[in-house]
């Protein structure tokens, strides 16, 4: 049920090198693969505050959420693992043996998320809040039974044009993690190992920024959804109850009027 | 049935860095999430020149496109005040504490369009109107039901095409607007932010071009589409109605022949 | 039936800025477009080169072919002189109220594909014709009702893409035309509007490689693919009949044994 | 059977100029065209380790192996053969009329993988198993029929974001090879074309890596697919037969559940 996160998360932490839009292109399609992959065995929770918002809506019990949330963490800290092995050389031979957490030749970066010189912490908290917001909303009306269907199969694909647009859009402060466990976990392997815990401290304790907004911003992007389209779109549901038709058929015809 | 625009129009301004091509396809899948997430409730529109045309059309009644216009228009503007909370720090930092129109460091072009140097005000409105004209040929090809269907659920990922390839094609002259709604709002909000007035007469009263030419684009696609592709296919529904058969099966039939 | 090509050519003509990728994207996607405006009116034919192949087939009359060549010429045609007019101020910018065919200022090629500098006329016939072959390869086997079968709808997507797979990979010696009306239209009309004769003088008459070199490339795609793949569907087709099975299910079948 | 692949492993080929993200969109999406192609005739196998996998998996008969690793590395030699046709005029351009492996006009590059300066040979080794497992991870999901299943027609599609995703996150080091034949048919070409037995011998037998490393890689990622994801879907899947209810109706509603 739970190790298959694992898989995924590596990928997903793999866009070391490239251009901007590489890391977006890769980190967008990592998630519809990795949703792919393991969409049966854990239906594709990759993202702890997406498993928050769907224990807020009564979708997933919140027992499951701290289990959910730890092998979350280590299925990206293995990534992180697996990438530390795979550009071994590499980084050795860009930080000439050190691995080094800020400066020209800062490597950390690579792993987990860090600010831009000119981002503050309070900038920097809003911008997460907001980037996880886009998500939820993104994200609840794919799964909205009430909403404009995507065809089965294709939400994984939708996903991941969501993660590319936030990555496209909001990247520029602070790196997008919108994803508490995608940063906590490889942060705390850098921390291990060889760069020490100035990966914790650095930028004024910065790591509390990608690991608390994003549950501020699910609760945010849920509220948003709900006050804006999910409440009509129930209403609709509602009244269409009361007239006894059957729902799923009158969703279509609705969309043709739409 | 209206606030929703709002979501949407943040993520499509939002591409504020990177290339021109990584602008050019935030903003084609953002109009794709926008229509996604909202397709329920308004049916997905965010912009003036479709419902513009969707009324002439007469698939909307008249009634309904000032407010419409107004909450496109409001949309937009919320979304600009959310990308400029984002990346206040960014844009302290890169205007050295000013908020400049014109010139090297100016931050105004973030949020509505402006006409590259070499642009005079007759080649950019006759630019908006085949851009405008262009986006109205493929939208209103879509949602034809006589033409060829795209899979139902896919509508909104062809429209994010569209919006890409037109970014891609005729972006060069002024950032190709097409949305008469996405650049009113936006540039309002520059006004008020700190940009000042110049943001409406910078450019011999530019923003007249992004807010009155896409209409007549849409008119002018609307004919283009109804002469060439749509006059045929009408014809081809009446004569099949004639025979009475059913209509779907023998367009089906029909695509096959061709 | 004809006047339709007219509207995706000249999105087809629009990529006169960006970078080579964006060329790229630009032309497959807009292939796409016009393939979904067009489809039900005249087939979605765009390409003459893809005409000569469905004729050879016997899927089109021969008749037909001239009628479908001029039309897509004409297309192109006026594609150019919207693209022109979109981009004249731009054009009179660029060099300085001159047209110029060969030089470091020289803006022919935005309309028509001239080879570069290293290219002999030799090696961009035969880099011309197996362009167009494996144009012809690819759309043959998605039309090919034996062979695996994209879902209906999806055509145009996939022909999109064969284009920008072409241009990414044999783009970088005369712009892959792959295309005689996409090729010959604007250079007519390049001819016209200022260019002069140079147009089809220059690089010792070089616009004979696109205008024939696809229609050979036609053949040995049409070739390639029959004895690789076709051959072996048909036998299989033929096997499947005489038994007196149901062909599509037993071809659906297979496909899961393979 | 399989002639075809020969069609596919040119376009495969083919990138031979351009950022490294054209390379990478171009080998995605021609992977999923070679699919396309020959999916009806030999499966669309492309790749000796993925035909690898399906053997382990009992889903080929081993005894295909060699004459499928035999065809598809002729492919890809092919396939070279037209690349080199193609460029000839823009090779000897660049080499200034030399074929050169290693240094400042090393072409050999174009055809064939070589390591970054900065790679070891056991690091290499682990970079080809890593990416390879990823493939196989992703391919084996994809046609498990346990798993969340991509709708009918898109696995080609989605095979191609596969090697897209790959690409962009793990080709720094060597170039992602992940495929004997692609590495190797190349590779045997360049040798007798004019570059000499120095393809072989360069850096230290590179060539060993990218052609043993990846059926190790097939191990692993079949390995882990099967710990993580595959062991507990098998498993569900009996639960469910002795219930003696209909397998797919309750994958399905299993689907909606998660």
């Amino acid at each position: 049920m739970f190790g298959c996160g694992a898989v995924a998360q590596w990928v997903l932490s793999g866009g070391s090198h490239g251009s901007f839009l590489t890391v977006n292109l890769a980190f967008g399609f990592a998630a519809t693969l990795g949703i792919l992959v393991c969409g049966q065995v854990s239906g594709g929770h990759l993202n702890p505050a997406v498993t928050f918002t769907l224990c807020l809506l009564g979708k997933e019990p919140w027992r499951k959420f701290p289990l959910f949330f730890f092998f979350q963490t280590l299925g990206a800290f293995l990534g992180a693992v697996i990438v530390f092995g795979m550009y071994f050389d590499a980084l050795q031979d860009f930080g000439q043996g050190e691995l080094v957490v800020v400066g020209k030749n800062a490597t950390a970066g690579i792993f987990a998320t860090y600010p831009s010189k000119h981002l503050t912490l309070v900038n920097g908290f809003f911008d997460q809040i907001v980037g996880t917001a886009a998500l939820i909303v993104c994200i609840v009306a794919i799964v909205d039974p009430h909403n404009n269907p995507v065809p089965r199969g294709l939400e994984a694909f939708t996903v991941g044009f969501v993660v590319l647009v936030i990555g496209l859009s909001m990247g520029f402060n602070s790196g997008y993690a919108v994803n508490p466990a995608r940063d906590l976990g490889p942060r705390i392997f850098t921390a291990l190992a060889g760069w020490g815990g100035e990966v914790f401290t650095a930028n004024t304790y910065w790591f509390f920024v990608p690991l608390f907004a994003p549950f501020l911003g699910a609760v945010v992007g849920l509220m948003v959804y709900q006050l804006t389209v999910g409440y009509h779109l129930e209403e609709e549901a509602q009244v269409k109850q009361k007239k006894g038709e059957d729902e799923r058929f009158q969703l279509s015809t609705n969309n043709e009027e739409a």
